[in-house]
């Protein structure tokens, strides 16, 4: 999976796939120091995610791979909201508690 | 899923894997701002996107999750024709009205 | 899907995966405009298509879904032969007529 | 597969996918030499890896190939721990045995 | 498929996904003129190929379509030793027969 920041999202009315009802988010994606990449991409988010959440992404067959996304045409999946991530012991990012 | 512009089209009357009667286009990639990637791919419509039309891209075995698309050798379908895009609650992107 | 040009073929008497008799062509990536990228792959051929060809490239696992390479091992398929390419409305290229 | 190099870990408690209970693990691309690539993925773990462990990962629909991972929205998973890596007959890597 | 040459192995004794007993080598892909690109990737071997061989590889799903990987967590399968590439009708590499 990939760890990427959401940054904005994507409407579209004439669509195909079963994604009706579904977000569609636009997020960045962000290396181990939780830094920009450059690349982002146009993800299904399953999770309820909001603008600047650090987020799971899964891609490939395996973002059909939950309750919301069954036959879904989508490629890469927003799967979870990020707590925290540690590089061995030390703290990388903490969601402040807000 | 990535974000694309209709840019072209690609006609085969030799060809398999259930594709006939399907228009298969030339998309450009582009960033979470609208930017051309340099990148562009040959993708199956499902949605009668045109020419400049900002589109919704769906690879990997995920591309056949339309109703047209299944059992269809694409992997990279067009499901969706983009109305806006946001960066935040800034629009990035609005389809004109015409 | 990519464009692409087909520039050599592969022998291999050792095999599995039940590509027996399919015959297997080095192909170059092409952009949309038909210029070289300089990436390149091995690809399963369904259409009979020949040295110089432009050529459909199905990748993933849409490139089973031909009726020649159900259950064949292959992640890259050369499912069409194409005839033109369009920018716009705009020939990039035209198949000879000989 | 990739080689990889275990350098985090990732918490997330709003998730779905079925991914409960399996940790996530921050890993870091190497290549044949066991160089850092500069690339680097989370990843389900199945093999109890620890901290600094060089292990094996495997991604695409095949990540779902394992006894835990079965229905798991993963697109890239641990699938062992590495002993040893040779070139031709040379010793790259070897894990001490401690 | 990519064409890649066998120059290492993998150890491990830990690991899941059905891959007992098939080699793990370690393959640097190799481009059309079988120039070394700098890439390498982990690959279950189902052709019994040794160093220095000359390879095809499978990725994706397809790398399960063997006799010996249905079911293998493998996301890039050896599935076949190439005795000859060609670049047109020119050889640009035959195995030696020895």
């Amino acid at each position: 999976m990939k760890i990427g920041k959401v940054i904005g999202k994507v409407v579209s009315t004439r669509k195909e796939g079963n994604v009706e009802g579904l977000p569609i988010l636009v997020v960045s994606y962000l290396d181990e120091k939780l830094s920009d990449t450059g690349r982002s991409a146009a993800c299904i988010d399953t999770v309820n995610a909001g603008d600047g959440d650090i987020v799971l992404l899964c891609a490939s067959s395996s973002a059909r791979m939950t309750a919301k996304t069954t036959n879904v045409a989508t490629d890469n999946t927003i799967v979870g909201i990020i707590d925290s991530v540690f590089a061995g012991s030390s703290f990388v990012y903490q969601k402040s508690k807000t």
